[in-house]
């Protein structure tokens, strides 16, 4: 755990250079408007310790997997996101010695993720080994609204010097994906240019044949006024540059003002990849916002993430110590926000978004389980719905990845990690095993359409993936003669430190759950759209009957493992002849496990790595009594190691329910702050994007107690149990739901729900109606949750 | 399965050259001698499908290690078996034309391998491009007598012109494993030299550092007689040549002698590497065979190698079918002898021995399980104790691999794939989980104090092995409070098909079995020298009763799955919730099982890779009635697709015990002839050389009933209970018992023992005793086996 970054609101602030943590700040302090995004590197030379990153949303490398022992069934490629040509680049050399904070001493550093507004500034005053000072000022954003751009304004001040400087701004496309298996190059050039002031190039990724078209365009000012300059066109091997040589006078600001886009062929629609008409796209796109100018630019930027803010913001008010809590959660809901704007739906939510290459991929479960309610939340209805049509558009891959399985007539299982519906992970344990997964992804829909009541989406897309997953889950299970049961054997559960278990409690109930879920859905479907649904059963083969007479069968003789004695679900069969420990009885300097155990020691243990019966009680809460719930929170929980990052929001919420409110903070506090502290001690490699999700549905679903639930009148409502955690004077944040905007704002001794929409709405505080007008409040004292006692 | 290797009782024979099968003719035809070895490749060039491979035991490289996912105590390397120096490289080229089977016309190709004397011949005319035609003797063998040395006769004819040839022998180190990690190369050149018609070339393995010395001195006869010659020296990076060019006339025949030294830093006192002492020796060694000559050495070859089959020959007799049961069974025992002398107990036996580099290590659990009894039976008692003894030396290795999987005290586990001690292997549900090899290496010291009564290696090295095994056995169960017994989780059994199973119960049985052993020992080690086991109990820290307590309560409260119903043990706990099926269930085309279903589908079937609960049955025989055998049998044995080469044999050995007769006959050619038809479409990565163990042991505990089993007077008595498969007229072997050498001929009626020996020998012949004089020999009934009944 580290603590180098100042607690600050609305800011990410590192004061003074702190060399050694370069890669964590260069991940903490990431920039991306969806579309594009990159590392918080330097803009000058650097040759310390840093990972250079920039990214385009969609555009990956097959790279070859690497085994260690293949096993039959492993995906031969692994879709990697891709390291893209650096944009930011701006190298200064004054008289033979280069600007690089590695080499020369560093005064004044400051480095600041500005996140209410939306950008990147640094200033340091640089000192050569000459003597000579150079203040520089940095600033620098990926623009929303113009989401394919980019903008720096670099600005540098001799302090005691006159000189000639040389300043050369270039883009380069000669990198290296630093995960990739066999050290392969993944881009070759196809193209480039520079021209006066511009320069562009067009690179291609081999096998997937994705073409970005990179530019840069670069103003001058001294002394506050656009100059003329002479510049050097330098090409190299995929890589392009204007050198600039400018007499610079003591005292005298140079601003470099360095525009950037990033064209992918992604968004276009040619093809013409012979001529050069995804470069002049660049050119003119270059044109727009370099006329447009930085301070529009950034003007611009502003507004957009006020009005992001205006929709998802969370305020913390209370002491010093609540600082670092509001910083977290900002910072959660920034760095989400910066990664998925839900426009585009054959984009997903990367595990480390535009923060780093680690992991691959782009999309794994924790979209669905985890990101899904954020975004529902805080976004239009289309963001969430996007994220659902994109596994809709796969299930024909994940019907082919059934099949290769050994699965048949349509049964689909989505991959555990994909970029384009195509597993990519090659662990067998999780690959053909992790099956919870499916789960998930039929879990979604019935979250989507229960908060927003869309059910047209069940009628266009959401039976026919719940049928495919259905029919997967009922051939997955067998019939076990010893039991009279259906048990699932050889599973990996979300506790990924057990491996190859039979009957995982969470996932044997998930099939169950999807099967039930299927039924009512073809019921549901048959009544909106019998037609539709006359459609789709001929066009998947779906022979009612037959079917959900199966389904029904393992409905009602599914196996749950469970201990009579202690009356809590088990993890799994056998669990009990597992030594029963507690996390406290790990010997110090033992965590986290896995850097100390080996595996194998890991898998037998009780140790957990991430809530699995919780994570099935936390999304089938109302399926369960809440001393069901307290009695399992109460045995799992102690034996839990949360090294995965998505397990501490579950026990968080669940903790707020059961009213075990320190519990609930603590767990709050852990993923929260997960990057900023650096606890796991991987932020290097980027940050745990997805889990960020997790944060906020600590806090609102948490501490908020929101949630939507069907009413004794059979409608969907939103129910709110708030309180304030302990040493918070108030706690704010805003929901959208079915159209209306509220925000719920509670303190230790009041709820106050304010209505910004036209028409009223009612929901359920603390299970009681509260009706708000349009536009008005409605105040309730806190209730406090008794269920500890 | 491969059918074009000529049936033939003491050769292997292809007759007609076949190209697309050369690279599994090459193994089929490898040469070795336990010291240095190489497979069956041409001499000269051969530009078409090859696996070129020279192998020098004990040397070693550490292949940095490959994963998909690093797990916590994987081991960094690999240590993989080094393709070495190529001695036997002879070029052949005429006028411009160079001598290529793969692009030559080849006429009357006949490649054998002279079993019975030991030598690879090979005989072809070569039609070029241009009509010539070349005549091509070759007979080359890797001297017994003279361990680091090999040779060839190499024999030229122009059959239909007078040309001026050039011959070209060479070394040639510049090579690299087909298996490399990361294609490194593994050798660097320390020094080389030519002289007058010799070469010698001293190359050094990276990291490892070990030296070997390859040198070749070359004689030419023509018409009979030894001739001058001139030749050119050609030195390129590891590569060593002299080219000499000689007027060969039509119908004269040019012979050329080809002498090959590898000299290896491991057999060799000196570490002055910085002088070219090796070198030197190797000139001294070279010296010494080229004095003694081709003749000379191939006739103390052909001599060693009947001193060797006088030992272990197995001769079967019948009609024509028997013929490819007796090659099949005398390739086996050929292949064995060849790989492992016995002379090293630093050396043990690889699994592909010196005819691939797949699998790299040199040591697994075969040795224990399947090769011992080979070498007990056939070999010098020394033989037998050197492989323990290898063991023991690896005892302080062991004990730090148990170390890094958290265990303590002096536990000890054996890796599962080793080169010097160290662990190499890396899946987690093997390196870390099948820990069974622990038993066998217990159980093998058990196995040869029974075999040879030599209980002074019990005081020796014995019980200390079996201590640390019994310590590591003791931390690895775990009290199931569930249960009130102990058990073992997460292990992988010797049936891969399943992987981190609870309670395997051959895993289960062989760990208490230990325990129990290790408890006798103790009480016999303390009767047998009681200062000695003072001193061990002091070095490492005995506490006999706390430890001895430990281990009678588990042996006396291990949990054993067991299915009250069938009465049989189950593989491991849950096993009854598998959908149980036979083999002949699994549709056609799905076989091997491993090359067609995903892992995950072959984990959750019932189907089992090799004998588990059967491997356990066939160590502990004396613990089991006939009818638990015969219930076992029957309900795994339809269960089994034996995809590893390890499971017919012991299939076969249970079969001949229950008096199956018909399915022991089929496993035992299922193993016999596995390389030589290549049943699992691999013999071209090399022999399954530790299977070749069990081919034997089908035949001599199987069809022979050969047990070493405690008479009631509590001695070690040998019984056997031959019989002769239907077809067969005739089946004989030899075996060595407490030093007597004994002949047991088994015809469908009778069996005679003959005993070589000068002293009489009492064993017991289908339960009674027979006693036969000094070199005399004892005739009796065949009594038919009636348990099928």
């Amino acid at each position: 755990m580290k603590n180098y970054i100042s607690h600050d609101p609305w800011n990410i602030v590192e004061e003074g250079f702190h060399r050694e943590h370069n890669e964590i700040t260069e991940s903490l302090m990431s920039l991306g408007n969806g579309r594009m995004g990159g590392r918080g590197n330097f803009e000058e030379k650097f040759s310390g310790k840093t990972l250079q990153g920039n990214y385009v949303a969609g555009v990956y490398y097959p790279d070859k997997t690497r085994v260690g022992w293949w096993k039959n069934g492993y995906p031969e490629y692994f879709a990697k996101v891709l390291n893209a040509t650096n944009w930011i680049g701006i190298d200064i050399d004054i008289e033979y010695e280069s600007l690089d904070l590695n080499t020369c001493e560093v005064r004044d550093f400051r480095r600041v993720l500005n996140m209410q507004e939306g950008y990147l500034e640094r200033s340091f005053v640089a000192v050569f080994k000459s003597g000579k000072e150079l203040k520089v000022v940095s600033k620098r954003f990926c623009s929303i609204v113009d989401d394919e751009a980019g903008a720096i304004r670099y600005a540098i001040t001799p302090l005691n010097f006159d000189a000639k400087i040389t300043i050369t701004p270039y883009l380069d496309g000669a990198i290296r994906n630093k995960d990739a298996n066999y050290d392969e190059t993944f881009w070759d050039e196809v193209r480039k240019e520079t021209g006066y002031g511009e320069a562009y190039i067009e690179l291609r990724t081999r096998k997937t044949g994705f073409h970005v078209a990179t530019g840069m365009c670069v103003e001058i000012e001294q002394d506050g006024v656009r100059i003329d300059y002479q510049s050097q066109p330098i090409k190299y091997e995929k890589y392009v540059a204007n050198r600039i040589t400018l007499d610079c006078r003591q005292e005298q600001e140079t601003a470099i003002y360095k525009y950037g886009v990033n064209l992918s062929s992604l968004n276009r629609a040619t093809d013409r990849y012979d001529s050069d008409e995804l470069l002049q796209e660049a050119r003119l796109y270059m044109q727009r916002v370099s006329r447009k100018g930085y301070e529009k630019m950034l003007f611009e930027q502003k507004q957009a993430w006020a009005d992001k803010w205006k929709m998802n913001d969370i305020t913390i008010d209370g002491d010093d110590r609540t600082v670092a809590a509001q910083q977290g959660i900002r910072f959660n809901i920034f760095q989400l926000n910066q990664t998925y704007t839900g426009e585009d739906e054959r984009l997903n939510i990367g595990p480390k978004g535009f923060t780093g290459e680690k992991y691959g991929g782009s999309t794994y479960w924790d979209t669905e389980a985890y990101c899904l309610p954020f975004y529902l939340a805080t976004a239009d209805q289309k963001v969430a719905r996007n994220l659902l049509v994109y596994r809709y558009k796969q299930l024909g891959k994940a019907i082919e990845n059934a099949q290769k399985l050994g699965f048949k007539a349509g049964a689909a299982l989505y991959p555990m990690v994909t970029m384009n519906g195509e597993e990519c992970h090659n662990e067998w344990e999780i690959t053909f095993e992790e099956i919870h997964r499916n789960g998930a992804i039929a879990y979604a829909i019935y979250d989507y359409v229960r908060y927003t009541g869309d059910e047209a989406y069940l009628v266009e897309y959401g039976l026919e993936v719940l049928i495919a997953i259905s029919r997967f889950w009922s051939q997955r299970v067998n019939w076990s003669e010893a039991k009279q049961q259906y048990v699932m054997l050889g599973v990996t559960g979300p506790n990924e430190y057990e491996n190859n278990v039979n009957n995982n409690w969470y996932t044997n109930y998930i099939a169950a759950w999807t099967l039930r879920y299927t039924m009512e859905v073809v019921e549901k479907v048959k009544a909106l759209s019998p037609d539709r649904y006359a459609e789709l059963c001929d066009r998947i083969h779906f022979q009612e009957e037959k079917e959900i007479g199966k389904a029904s069968h393992i409905v009602g003789h599914m196996h749950y493992p469970y201990d009579e004695t202690r009356q809590v679900f088990l993890q799994q069969s056998d669990f009990l002849d597992k030594e029963l420990l507690s996390v406290s009885d790990i010997p110090k300097g033992q965590r986290p496990l896995n850097q100390h155990w080996s595996w194998d020691r890991i898998l037998r243990s009780c140790f957990i790595k991430q809530a699995d019966v919780l994570q099935g009680i936390y999304f089938f809460e109302d399926e369960f009594d809440h001393s069901t719930i307290a009695r399992n929170f109460d045995f799992y929980e102690p034996m839990t190691v949360h090294e995965s990052s998505l397990s501490p929001c579950v026990h968080s919420v669940l903790a707020s329910l059961l009213g075990k409110k320190e519990k609930a903070y603590e767990m709050y506090l852990r993923t929260a702050r997960l990057d900023l502290d650096d606890y796991n001690n991987d932020t290097e490699d980027g940050l745990h994007i997805t889990s960020m999700a997790g944060t906020w549905l600590a806090v609102v679903k948490g501490f908020g107690g929101m949630r939507v639930e069907q009413t004794d009148a059979g409608q969907y409502g939103l129910r709110l149990s708030p309180y304030c955690p302990d040493g918070w004077q108030k706690l704010a944040f805003k929901i959208r739901f079915r159209g209306a905007l509220l925000q719920v704002t509670t303190t230790q001794q009041t709820v106050t729900v304010e209505n910004f929409s036209a028409q009223p709405v009612t929901l359920f505080v603390y299970g009681a109606p509260v009706t708000v007008a349009g536009n008005g409040t409605q105040t309730v004292g806190v209730k406090t949750n008794t269920a500890e006692a």
